[in-house]
């Protein structure tokens, strides 16, 4: 996020940045890492990191994270089936993604939180297709009507057949990152066109933490490096449990932990794009539940992004996030409060839409709502107009208004209103007595409205008949991938 | 807004902001001011200002500016009748103060909207006394039952009867602004004990943009520096109607009014403390409402604060405030963009409490929501605990725990839990089973409960019979300041 930003907030200053940097590198020199995956294992030392074989643990001199670092791309393309979707950051910042993976949902006609389906992701789909504040459909939720051996395919398969825009995916073990694959080289019509246009955005978390790189995630990154698909690792440190009780000790580990998939990345395939994504977090003691809306958990994104912008790449991630069950001021508070902060800290990407119940449930509501908070970003992305011009028409303008006068009939008056502010479809700025008479609804009753006037239209797939024949004939038990209303 | 912030946002480069403040300058040399004061249009004329008395504009010279500029004094106190209740800007900050003088507010019991009387602010005074987020009460309603003779005093004696914190008011006209210095004469047991400790905090906005000194606010500035009393004025464009449909042009405006008002200040009283406040908008020109929740008004006061900073003074204002007309996720949004953008670009105060539509109605809900909102601020602004030690102990500390470790029963864990994390009485941060079980309540409804329970606690006025028996000789008029309920 940078259009019309001139400097950046920071919590720390250059030389706390350096460091913090010098911290990080310390813990993968002399604490190191647990390396869980054994080709990883054999990769890092064959690049001259040090292992000791009985603990699995692996130390990463000064110089070869330096090294590493050397080839970082500071930029990272969100690949759509069509290119006019695609979405580059730190470029197009600010991008909105939704987050992902909740295994609940809140029943649109019950409004009871319930395990999440196949046709869910459809319906949802649709949404974000729709919602101009999401740039990027990562998939809200997990379905539990997937079967064993399709479980992300059942998932992909839904939203890229309601949604044009790119889709963020993961996945559980090479099976079913091979035949995620094989979904999209049937959808593109071979391997080749799929690599040509690698349409399916793998992400995810093979950093445990504290320093430890798993078995599986560790296995799919490196395997879809291999074959240049994109893909990008978040990091997630949890103060007070998996990484010091410390806002400092906690941004070290997930620096740390950051700096050592990265780096991994290089190994694998040097140059590959790096986005510095997060989900940090301080661990509440009083109930010991996970709280992505403290303020404290915005702050640790805040500082994450600081330490992004020092490595020159963008940054990003599990960015206005909430605790709060229903989409109420709550929720309006922390998803704003995390998202304002990470915006002016420079964040470029942001994990928004749609979730409630610390990234439990998601909610078609909450999904309308935090569209809005996209919109405002990009309003506020696009900064203050300054320019020599401007500074000389305005001058004018006033001068010929005058004290006392009014500038209703000027010139800019009639030229910029229509683009000045962000003339949103959701909010109320009107008086409260139109605001009563439409039957004084709070702003998640409407979001509800429209997300039920975009469900209630007719569900137009994006696939061609032909190719869902293609598809169905290599996966004869896939999921209808219709919405359920 | 400082503590822990290495560097605040900014949109404007150093070399924009010294062009805005030049084109400001101009303006004030070339279009003038329209002063509707006599007594402050022959002190401006005195100190060296052109004065085309037909039209009643006064122009400043540029070198006139700077010279009272260089008096500005950058800090400001709100004095409480106890020291210990004084806020100090920019030390303090964030300054959490409510948002002032709605003419209406929804009813506790019937949540109807209806005239607010001196009783709503008996009630809202307890309620701002107990509330942990905010520093300064500035009276938050008007009252409909606040005689003629006594429309001020009216208001401030319930005030000052339930808050210890300071109270910052305003009136209307010299007899009214004269009632309610003798009012704090009595309450002090006299003038001169009253001028030692000068407890009432007065506001006005003098300046009618565009760039117009009015009659009366003008004169109660005058009196008030004269007496050494505090006082601060308030900047309002608002863009498309008294300035030009442009972000830049309503800074400038703004900027322009800054300088005008702050500067006359000087005039009056050198040394003058100056705080740089206030409530601009851009014109919601699709249904002519006033906006202070959009976004664009959220920018407009990130502007004036880097501006303020330019100046070397602190400022704030009506930062989030909201369009909404009921305490949901759009007045959460609201609130939290505007207080967080203005915060992290270092606004010091932020009139944030208790309204709605605009600024409009009060409710009681509201004001308990956006407490929370000014302790997230205040838990913001202790920012990330850097220090060399921290760096030494994390480090030892990732160290002794090790990948794959957890961090529960180390050192810091015990020591740091009681103090890093906002623990709030009012968040839901429960598993959503437990949110359920006690009633699924949005956060608007458990706000109310809190409200509820602090205002069926025993109401305990503040000031002795004794001075209370000196008030009502004084004025037997007086409202009785008691709450209704």
């Amino acid at each position: 996020m940078s259009t019309g930003f001139k400097h950046l907030f920071r919590f720390f200053s250059d030389e706390e940045r350096r460091n913090i940097h010098e911290a990080s590198k310390q813990v993968l020199a002399t604490t190191g890492l647990a390396v869980r995956n054994a080709r990883a294992r054999e990769l890092l030392v064959a690049h001259g990191c040090t292992l000791d074989a009985s603990t699995e643990r692996v130390y990463l001199p000064e110089q070869l994270v330096e090294a590493c670092r050397a080839s970082f791309e500071g930029r990272y393309t969100f690949t759509a089936r069509e290119p006019e979707f695609d979405v580059n950051v730190p470029g197009e910042a600010p991008c909105i993604v939704t987050a992902s993976s909740a295994s609940r949902i809140l029943d649109f006609s019950t409004g009871e939180q319930r395990d999440a389906t196949s046709s869910d992701i459809a319906s949802i789909a649709r949404l974000i297709n729709e919602l101009p504040g999401y740039d990027v459909f990562s998939i809200s939720t997990l379905a539990a009507d997937a079967s064993r051996e399709l479980f992300s395919v059942d998932r992909l398969y839904p939203a890229l057949k309601y949604c044009q825009k790119p889709i963020r995916t993961t996945t559980m073990g090479m099976p079913d990152l091979l035949s995620v694959l094989e979904f999209g080289y049937a959808l593109a019509g071979g391997r080749e066109a799929y690599g040509e246009r690698p349409f399916i955005n793998h992400h995810y978390c093979p950093v445990i933490s504290p320093l430890t790189f798993d078995v599986d995630s560790t296995e799919a990154v490196t395997y879809v490096l291999e074959q240049g698909y994109p893909v990008y690792a978040t990091i997630c440190p949890n103060g007070g449990m998996t990484s010091p009780m410390s806002m400092l000790g906690t941004l070290i580990v997930g620096n740390a932990e950051f700096l050592a998939i990265n780096c991994y990345f290089q190994m694998v395939r040097p140059g590959t794009p790096v986005l510095y994504a997060y989900l940090p977090n301080i661990a509440y003691m009083r109930t010991g539940t996970y709280t992505s809306g403290s303020v404290e958990c915005a702050m640790l994104e805040m500082a994450h992004t600081e330490m992004a912008e020092f490595y020159g790449v963008p940054s990003g991630g599990y960015i206005g996030q909430t605790d709060s069950h229903a989409p109420d001021y709550q929720a309006g508070q922390e998803v704003s409060m995390s998202a304002t902060g990470a915006a002016l800290t420079g964040a470029s990407l942001l994990n928004i839409g749609g979730l409630l119940d610390s990234l439990v449930s998601f909610d078609y509501a909450k999904a309308v709502l935090d569209s809005e908070v996209g919109m405002n970003l990009k309003r506020l992305a696009r900064g203050m107009e300054y320019g020599a011009e401007g500074l000389e028409r305005n001058l004018r303008e006033i001068d010929e208004v005058g004290p006392g006068g009014i500038f209703m009939m000027e010139d800019q008056t009639l030229e910029n209103t229509p683009t000045i502010c962000y003339y949103s479809d959701l909010a109320s700025r009107d008086i409260r007595s139109a605001w009563e008479a439409a039957g004084s609804k709070p702003a998640d009753v409407r979001a509800r409205e429209q997300a039920q006037k975009i469900l209630s239209a007719p569900a137009r797939p994006l696939l061609s008949e032909e190719t869902e024949d293609a598809i169905r004939e290599l996966f004869p038990n896939l999921v209808s991938g219709e919405p359920a209303r």
